[in-house]
């Protein structure tokens, strides 16, 4: 399966984008709608000061349908309290009416500023415009949605006579746990949502579940997959890799464009005692400050390496076993340093992606795990977050 | 009680600090002796790749006597295998024979670069040096274990008739588990060491374990404790204090010179279900990326509170129930932002130290932890630091 470029949205869906005035400039709500009712499934953060959308969308997916969804940025709708989920469900209803179909159909997701009201006047102000402006093209919707993103993350390929689009945005406080950033997908498939529910679990679970920024765990993340049917059946099986292929690339997108990064992180562990290990390991690689400072100044300092796998003090390690390789150059093996060519390798660090892999020796369980290297940026956009 | 003012050395301890040869230029070899062997206790770190005098320590503390500490820095001793094992030991025993006491009375640590064989030749070369250099001030000793500190740490209190000193180094690669950073405590109170070991590890846990630079928990971690009894017996009760009071201060200045931190950040944590509870959530504050660049930002962006306290999956959280503070200052209420002097929040927040207050509601435990902020300090030494 190859990805299309540029992307397109599946058959009946479309999306649009406008600047309604929550952000001094810039397009800062998206619709995404189909011209049918689509099955549907999504998770949510697993944050327990979840925004009020989180809490709202929990109840809405119960009923495994949705026909549209609606986003703005700015403003989270975080510790908002009672009054919060009364303007997250006034934003849904809006839209609804906007479009002409039922509230309980719209899903509703607000990320920015956590503790400032919702400016629901300026949503529903830009309602009009934007059901007007729907349209084809998904970079146009992921333009809506970005915050601190430097690009919009759109992506699509086709799965038997049906295509799958994903639409994302980053870029930090991602350390998804049982859920993920925003991240849409929309598919002209014919699938049920309990089908749709499982394989969202499943690949989200390998994917936007292995990624950390910067560890600190979103209240706002959501992911929803919607499948309006309109391209017919497609075999499960073929749909999930599609979803795990499209998922992948899509945390690779939200990975490398993490505030301040320079450099996409990715990390196998191989020959783990358990799955559960072989996480536990790629996870601490991929969120160690001091393995993300090694890649931003491009420094073989493989001690980091070892350190981080022993940190893990649940997982089985024997620390003679441990072997390790940066870009597929080895540089432990037996616990030990080998000697490697350092120039080499500083070179391979300094390009776009760094692979680092780690073998445990002491198993056959493997996981992957993506991030970025740690910088200067991500200081200067996190020092002025607030106030900017 | 009020710490010395220049610090000094208990009874019978004596310290000295020479440059043998390890780092380019300055001290980075140290021996801290009693002239009669001592009680001593010790905890080690947690990481599972430990370096190659934690396991040697390991041992050698068993017997519960120690008489003196020899420490490097510059080269860590740490994935060296069987090799670093015999290195180490030829390292305590060389010190011994240096100062005619037996080798299992002399403990040993180095920190530094992981993964480098250590220059035995260069330590023994100076040992005599040192030997005949032992002198009264602390602050000497504290100057020959520095890697990344800006400052040599020592302090020292009395306990009734006796002395309790502490000397420790930092300053990255911090988040100590159920060990510590390098800090070597000495008093000249009779106790036995049993009684040591207990209060050693009761008072890391509310301590050094509650302190984070950056999540990454050294393979060199090493805290121990000596009595040599030239003081006479000291109440158990009162020891106890005055060491959490030593280790409490040697906490904050730990975290005050941590990697690139300019200012210390101390959270406390009351109205949890559980003490457990109530460590995680200020654990989880102290270490978020996001709140740590808040502070180094002076801004006050109290979602990021909100946000470091939900992420914390298994504790009891109700999100209207929280209410938090910054250096005394209320900014959360019932799980909502209240309004507050923002201009003012600001200036706290520039200056040194900063408090974070968080009241989750939910039951009677409190713990307190303690941080830095994040900074481009950090960036810049840890994306260099070895080649430099």
């Amino acid at each position: 399966m190859t990805f299309h470029t540029p992307p397109r949205l599946p058959r009946g869906f479309r999306c649009a984008a406008v600047h309604c005035g929550i952000k001094t400039e810039g397009r800062d709500l998206a619709l995404f709608a189909s011209e049918v009712p689509a099955a549907a499934a999504a998770v949510f953060t697993r944050n327990q000061v979840p925004g009020a959308p989180v809490l709202v969308g929990r109840e809405l997916i119960r009923r495994g349908r949705l026909q549209a969804v609606v986003v703005n940025s700015r403003v989270a709708n975080v510790g908002t309290g009672e009054e919060g989920v009364a303007r997250a469900r006034r934003m849904g209803a809006a839209t609804a009416a906007a479009l002409g179909i039922e509230p309980d159909l719209v899903l509703m997701s607000s990320t920015g500023v956590i503790g400032v009201p919702l400016p629901l006047d300026r949503i529903e102000a830009g309602l009009p415009e934007l059901v007007v402006g729907l349209q084809d093209d998904p970079l146009v919707g992921a333009q809506g949605i970005m915050t601190t993103d430097t690009r919009p993350k759109a992506i699509s390929m086709s799965v038997g006579p049906a295509t799958l689009a994903v639409v994302a945005k980053g870029s930090g406080m991602i350390e998804p746990n049982m859920a993920t950033m925003l991240a849409f997908a929309f598919t002209d498939a014919a699938l049920e949502s309990p089908v749709l529910d499982g394989a969202l679990r499943d690949v989200v679970a390998e994917t936007f579940n292995m990624l950390s920024v910067d560890t600190d765990t979103s209240t706002s993340d959501t992911c929803a997959l919607m499948a309006n049917g309109l391209a017919g059946p497609v075999p499960e099986g073929d749909f999930r890799e599609a979803l795990l292929q499209a998922f992948t690339r899509t945390t690779e997108l939200l990975a490398r464009d993490g505030e301040g990064a320079t450099i996409l992180l990715r990390v196998t562990v191989t020959g783990a005692a358990s799955r559960a290990d072989a996480r536990t390991v790629a996870k601490s690689l991929v969120s160690s400050p001091l393995v993300k400072t090694m890649v931003f100044g491009g420094d073989p300092n493989v001690g980091r390496i070892l350190m981080a796998v022993g940190k893990c003090f649940e997982c089985a390690v024997s620390p003679e076993r441990v072997a390790a390789g940066i870009c597929g150059v080895q540089v432990l093996a037996g616990g030990l340093r080998v000697d490697f060519d350092e120039a080499a390798v500083r070179d391979l660090l300094r390009a776009d992606p760094v692979d680092l892999e780690v073998d445990l020796g002491v198993g056959d369980a493997r996981a992957r795990a993506w991030g970025c290297d740690l910088t200067h940026g991500y200081i200067d956009e996190n020092a002025a977050y607030y106030s900017s």
